[in-house]
């Protein structure tokens, strides 16, 4: 048995971290061996998290984030912090030479005109933006490989990013027609104490929000020009919220490019996701569900032509906690170690 | 004080018979004289439904659904009955003097053909079809006045019918571009017995279904194209299963067909509904969620015109149980015995 | 008709002030004048509820609280503030002659002794104390139509009292050996902003919490003590946490003190509640659940009486928002200016 | 690595077919070889469980249940079976070799008078009952590794008996004076399609069923007498349903037998169960909740201490699918078949 990696996860106590104990526990190259958190520094891990009372990781510390202390427990941290934070801390961190994984969007964009333009703030280190990688496996294995920064992506853009890829890459559909109806789980919005998020408030609730204007509307944009070789892309995205704890279904209206069947788009999407061990193409007719993808890292996607009104309808199903940020980062995590990609990963849903 | 106006409901175990007797409870005109079941009769209406035990109607006794009693017994029934058996009743109904609000899509269609098409089965009173009218007060308050028999619209149609009328009435969007993507609580469902509907299936959990496919298309369809007053209509109607019981969202996909403002757009919904109680056209960003129409008539509309896109997103919010199925036949109801439309109907939102 | 009566809502924001809005917009007697919120003063009440647009009460704004204010415009005022603030303002209004229908602890108990043990801090007008009437209509009626001043109950209380009056007042029951397992909904918790409270920590969740510490005791005990005509009552009372809105389940496990049947005991609960008309004690063996009662003002009541371990097992659901607070509030308001007590309080249960 | 040996799954439809499918994927020592339904034979296990596409298992095709079959197939099955249905399927079983462990009630109850009693029926095959051990690992862990044929516990069971072993085993509570508020999740009662069950019904509610009826109170009752070296025991057990997939929490009242301090209660729990991996005996004043809990074998117990009303209040919490179901046979299986117990169950909580 070869030793273990250490990692550390700094900003511990919100859901991306919560997730991140479970899977890492269930990780068998990997040690959790840091934890930070400002406001809950000195104490133990199960205090905050007494669901993890008697494990291992429960004795851990919760340490201040400091980069010094970091650099000397870990070769790999992971960055759950909000916003604004993570390009305060990554310069650091590369500097005294620990791998990156960061969760929140500083290191997404590649343009910094067009984060200063979405999160109304100035990038405070740009030239370290073209060093991270986008951390979607199936687009960038090799890149995530070598690299020792990644940007771990939204979770609505990897629903989203994953369910188009296949038809843009080989031209089926339009792409100047796509509409993108989301709907998320609540962990979505972090742990943040907000009305809007209280139980009362969501529970036998929902509703729409920020149609139009969400800021995971460029990550979108971004990766799908990459991925069609196209300079410019918008999509129409409109985020809704679901009165669950995990889970997204991305539901895509596209119209078709040329004359295609069912079964034609079907083979298009078996034929790219083969190789890719957590895509599941349904067969015809079948439509995801968020509750067969809970826990896990799978992204189930259904077909749906129709005929009548001319439009491929692409459903995509994700865990946004798992898939769409922690599981997703800590495949990343394998690949930037040489282990398998699947190493720890190979989960199964939770249901019912 | 005038004296009360008997009604029945055929098929009373179901949640729209339940939504019935929570409404008429509430109503000083009318007086539930009647409940029938096949399945029940022989019971007190408290037996089935213990939630209005020492209530007056707990104590009324669950008959056998028969033209004749009915008769002598009411002058107006609801039919809570499924697709299909309510063919079977209506013509002795009517000739019998007794009015009509049917909750089947059996009098919906105008169109045996299409009826076919989409029930697989044969019409068997095409002939009476045309004496129905669709009964959305917004659109046919003067026809419902008049009529004897109502084809009580769908859930789903309702929702859509209300978020585009104004828009396709003005000819602001274009009718051969519209996208619905719909999200509804399970009662949308009925009270089947089906593993999908159990706690334990939709709990915690969403999906689509019948993308493409849903029976409510063609009533869509077939009130947007008299509206727009055009032959043929189509739209591209996809469905979704909240884990809620009460409530509908369409969020709807259009492209505006001349060049509008969010200001204009808004003014087109005010003008157009400035004289129906229930329409509420929410300020310019703002959108609906289905916690603030629960248990009530309203159809809450929002407006968010993307210029990024160049889409104008309507986005309406029902309680599917009330304003889109038995408050609306309520509504019907108070017209067709010339009651002020909204007796019985002023209802408040239960939030939380 | 005769003319209306002011009133006022005093701490709006929070899901007592909701209800109230929802009960008052039902009143036919009582009118809506005055509501007060230091934090959203300034705005109208449909800002800060939009499920209240385009209803008359939406327009109202919202002032801060001033106890001249409140004294010219409102011949009564609910305060629904949290517990220590009440008794800073109900001298003044008191003497402004205007009439107080508090929902907070202050003048719940008739002690200062008892207030300051589990409260944790003096009572600042303990003169006052004796002029207030603990709000159970069942319990006193008649000196709630002579108040000025209504100490409305805890919606545990309400659950655990209603449960329990009839067995001891006929001395059914051991009094020394009553344990009480009582079950709330979240909205018990009222609307603040606490992690516990977030939808993903509630959601598919279930806990117990304070077990035999909740402050809800106290005042259980006194009015138990007040029925059973004894100078000191205790009982072990343990609240857990439900992932809903509304809704109390109190399981109240109780010796018998003689030898009674089902029979016996079920005829001593009817009997006692004889004349309430939103006490429903269930047919042996049946047994309450919350959304039977969601909305209303029904306290539901089943008996079983368990000959293997020979214990009486009273259940108890009521609505804790409604019955358990702000319907129950408007029922002592009723009574004080001598209308009906039921006077907007017939409502229908919203099920499902 | 040894080579993996191969079990089966009788009755794969239910939940805790499901939860058994779940937890085999991730052992390293079993191989899930044969499942049967007698509905569902013919087709593959994806058909019925979606989530499992593309697992290894998804492809096994669904046989009627066969026990010529089976034998050839298994080392050991899992009966997944109702009531009365494994009692007609274990003799045979059992002749031709294969280990057996049953979910059902058929043998947890050691007397057949008894059974008759609470299952209404005849036991068909008395003389194997006493072959039969009852599955807790903390009470039977020697005799289940030498067992082949294990009564797998109720999940309510589970949750009362782990709570009261270390209190009755030390004379520390009067054992005549035990109450039990047991709240579960609705996966509880299994899949079964009846109208309680159902979502809309369910949800956003709660109520009390069976109280002193349930038909786990003599499994109880035997096992806390074999506890308490009785011949006879006595509960008052009271189940609840909570709107929530999995957990159950139960909240027992007992009566101290003597002098007790909170610290030395809580000595005896951690000295009880000091070599059970499972157990966690939270700090004193804590409470357990169902999500610290949800997915794992964990039975988290919080120990209050009342000297106001001289009780103490145990409450545990456990996952009903996982330990109290499916997890609890496959810790038997590990022991039957002398791996570690914790093989494949070191499992970590889905929270949120």
């Amino acid at each position: 048995m070869s030793s273990k990696i250490a990692v550390g996860i700094v900003g511990i106590t919100g859901y991306t971290g919560m997730e991140l104990i479970r899977l890492l526990n269930q990780h068998g190259r990997f040690d959790l061996s840091l934890v930070t958190s400002r406001q809950e520094a000195g104490k133990e891990l199960q205090d905050i998290f007494p669901q993890y009372r008697d494990y291992p990781e429960g004795k851990l510390p919760v340490s201040e984030p400091d980069t010094k202390h970091i650099a000397e427990h870990c070769s790999l941290v992971f960055l759950a912090t909000p916003a604004g934070t993570s390009m305060d801390l990554v310069p650091e961190l590369l500097d005294k030479g620990v791998k990156v994984i960061d969760f929140s969007a500083d290191f997404r964009l590649r343009s910094p005109e067009v984060y200063r333009k979405w999160y109304k703030t100035d990038h405070r280190c740009p030239e370290i933006i073209s060093r991270a990688v986008y951390g979607i496996p199936e687009l960038y294995a090799e890149e995530i490989r070598n690299a020792d920064l990644i940007a771990n992506p939204g979770c609505y853009p990897t629903s989203v990013i994953l369910a188009l890829k296949p038809a843009l890459k080989e031209n089926s559909i339009d792409s100047k027609d796509i509409i993108i109806d989301s709907k998320s789980g609540v962990t979505g919005a972090g742990r943040s104490l907000k009305p809007d998020f209280l139980f009362c408030e969501a529970n036998d609730s929902f509703k729409a929000y920020g149609l139009g204007k969400h800021r995971h509307t460029p990550e979108i944009e971004q990766e799908l020009a990459a991925i069609s070789r196209q300079d410019e892309f918008t999509v129409s995205f409109n985020p809704h919220l679901l009165p669950i704890n995990r889970g997204i279904i991305s539901t895509v209206y596209t119209r078709p490019s040329k004359d295609l069947s069912l079964q034609g788009i079907h083979r298009i999407y078996s034929d790219s996701y083969s190789h890719d061990p957590w895509i599941r193409v349904l067969a015809p007719e079948q439509l995801p569900q968020t509750k067969h993808v809970k826990g896990t890292m799978f992204c189930d996607i259904g077909l749906v032509l129709d005929p009548r009104s001319n439009r491929l309808i692409i459903v995509s199903a994700i865990d946004n906690l798992c898939r769409g940020a922690s599981g997703q980062a800590l495949a990343s995590a394998n690949l930037m170690h040489n282990l398998e990609i699947s190493e720890g990963l190979n989960l199964s849903p939770l249901t019912p």
